[in-house]
């Protein structure tokens, strides 16, 4: 395979006008779009028009006129779309890390009325760290035990002291993908309830939480929906979960009548209970823009037609760098199946210096401590001669040597 | 008193150059700062910096490059010189609902491990819903005994049986505002924690959380912070219990070190702990204009020239108001040190169509459930001919009866 063949395939590809709805820099090739997802070009516009006109004139009245108060919701049926859910079903707010706290303590709480005997918090290792946080404190604060387990073992302690299964359905460091499917299937057979974890899968990845079982689930909306840095997340529950308890962040916007100013709770009926405080409306103008930039896609194949574009792209990079880069190994699956949207390799003392040299070169991607190098494909906005000119220069960043320069040895804050 | 006069105070108001920093619609009259602030004029440009270069461009590089990481400690350290603490001690994050369940368990916890029988949350009855929301969800998870007095009883529940008294420093209905010093060095002397709300009191009144012996303390960026709408909120731990205990959010920007990813949480020193998920950065910078807005204040006087003006202002409106609005009747303090900044009225039974009205004159204020008019006056942009026209402008929908039109009488879904 050339340049040239390459090219051939973007002059070929039907998603190729996807990519004039964002602002890339020119000249940058950007593979981190699982960290942070690119900026629409629709949303500086939407920004300011929410910030002059909705804030500027129309001050609190906007809370009605221009729909503020019904945000969480709307954008929430726009996400349900991408991950198999139907409307009226997901909520947008707060976090991820908060969502997941919510989930969680409320899947105990059901698992504790229905199974009392169940006391197992069962998650993956190499879970996000946040993830494995959060369920750290929830389970030290109500009694449960969180237990560990490397990937492959996990459905071999899916047994009858596991009250809940949670997993982040592609993993943050390598891009492996857990089946939804065959795991909520043995958890359930096994009387466990599953919460998953979609920040990079929503938007990346074909998912469809209804028909693979799943009881619970967040998502993050800063990644692969293109919300801006920071935006709000999701949280969905199953609707025969949605009633049955409240969870414990039940602040105002979860209320049945917020607007009544009682001093008793009384949750809302479904998702709405989800809600906690006032949405951050200037933050959830910029994930409606992102994540409207997923949606265009319906109409040229939808998610099934993404992930075909994101696999090819990670397959053609995944193998040019192991032909070109000596000492990178691969750290994703190369099973189709079971790989998300990114591809990593580790390198057993380098990783960093090499990230920050092919950065230098408008090449990004991200390191993972404490030895992975990231590399995300966002097949809305990237070709496939951005993956084969990204390995071209992880090439020759280790040919030439040029990652010892001792500036891409200076950590960072954030890396 | 006549219309010249008060043109007078404006005139010689040494504040009134701050209303030129904010854009306000020609026309309007705007009592509703206690709600949503209006728009500062930086705020527009700052947000696009943000979107178009920081994010557009810097990308990901942006945490480093633009400082993203550290906002909620660099906003953090601006309000803490609007409420009386030190840098470091205080931090932006979330929303003011989730920073009530941080503080409350982390009072609670410290309460159990000090003084293991005292089992009761005391409140005010009409203390915001939200905070009585999420005590209610705290402690039915926690085992604790939530007890709600009105405000004047408060004192005398301060008893070996009480853990942690959260109160609202100015109530959200009534303007009322508690004595804190007082307040918490009876709670300190009875051994009860104090958690104190700041939503209606930052950016509004002089607050000295420490000097006043708070415990713990949470804000909110929108109202008198003019952070827009949904803007993140803020917490405060007294250093003292900072490192004691983590909050049960403990996600991973509250981590000792996020980017290490390790899969035990390990949490950061002080108040840093109290963050959880990433920081919203949109809704951060537009906050951080706000926050700008009040500190410009400083040479002027500060904090106690604002509240001097404060004060002047809703006396003077509630005087006229006395004076030419029958059926309407005084639901606020009259003794400044007893009134935060806003003043409301009640009426029987048409407290909603008289403010519909009153804001189809421009002149907005909002409506609290069951029958209270609320009226914020927020001295770095409001006028003390804005008080005086507002009061007329209420004496004439009363007089002209036009408030009994069909339409201010249709309820909305945020009132």
């Amino acid at each position: 395979m050339t340049r040239d063949d390459v090219l051939a395939l973007d002059a070929a590809d039907p998603l190729a006008p996807l990519r004039h709805q964002f602002e890339i820099p020119p000249g940058l090739i950007y593979l981190d779009g699982n960290s942070l997802g690119v900026l629409p070009k629709a949303t500086a516009a939407r920004v300011q028009q929410v910030v002059q006109q909705e804030w500027g004139v129309g001050l609190i009245r906007s809370w009605n006129r221009a729909g503020w108060i019904d945000l969480p919701q709307r954008l929430g049926d726009k996400i349900a779309q991408l991950v198999g859910v139907g409307p009226g079903e997901l909520v947008v707010a707060d976090s991820t890390s908060v969502n997941v706290f919510k989930v969680l303590s409320a899947a105990l709480a059901i698992s504790r009325a229905d199974a009392p005997q169940r006391s197992v918090i069962l998650s993956e290792r190499s879970n996000f760290p946040t993830d494995l946080y959060i369920a750290q404190a929830v389970a030290e604060q109500q009694g449960f035990e969180l237990v560990l387990a490397d990937a492959d073992d996990v459905p071999g302690l899916l047994n009858d002291r596991t009250a809940v299964l949670m997993l982040t359905h592609v993993n943050y460091r390598t891009g492996r993908m857990f089946d939804m499917a065959a795991l909520s299937q043995a958890a359930h057979a096994a009387g466990v309830m599953t919460v998953w974890d979609l920040a990079h899968s929503a938007g990346a990845v074909p998912v469809a939480l209804a028909a693979d079982g799943a009881d619970f689930a967040v998502g993050c909306g800063y990644k692969y929906l293109n919300g801006g840095p920071g935006a709000p997340a999701f949280v969905w529950a199953h609707p025969r979960h949605a009633d049955r308890f409240w969870q414990p962040l039940a602040g105002w916007m979860g209320h049945a009548a917020p607007f009544e100013f009682t001093p008793n709770y009384r949750p809302a009926a479904g998702i709405a209970r989800y809600l906690c405080g006032t949405p951050p409306v200037l933050s959830m103008a910029a994930l409606d823009c992102g994540v409207d930039t997923v949606l265009a896609a319906e109409p040229l194949g939808g998610m099934p037609a993404l992930r075909a574009k994101s696999l090819a792209l990670s397959r053609l990079f995944a193998k040019q760098v192991m032909v070109t880069c000596p000492g990178l190994r691969l750290a994703s699956p190369m099973d189709d199946a079971q790989r998300g949207s990114q591809v990593c390799f580790s390198h057993p003392s380098s990783g960093y210096a090499l990230m920050q040299a092919l950065i230098a070169r408008e090449v990004i991607g991200d390191f993972r401590a404490p030895d992975i190098l990231r590399f995300g494909f966002t097949p809305l906005y990237l070709r496939f001669v951005d993956a084969w000119d990204a390995a071209d220069h992880l090439a020759q960043v280790i040919r030439s040597g040029e990652w010892q320069r001792p500036e891409f040895n200076q950590r960072q804050a954030v890396t």
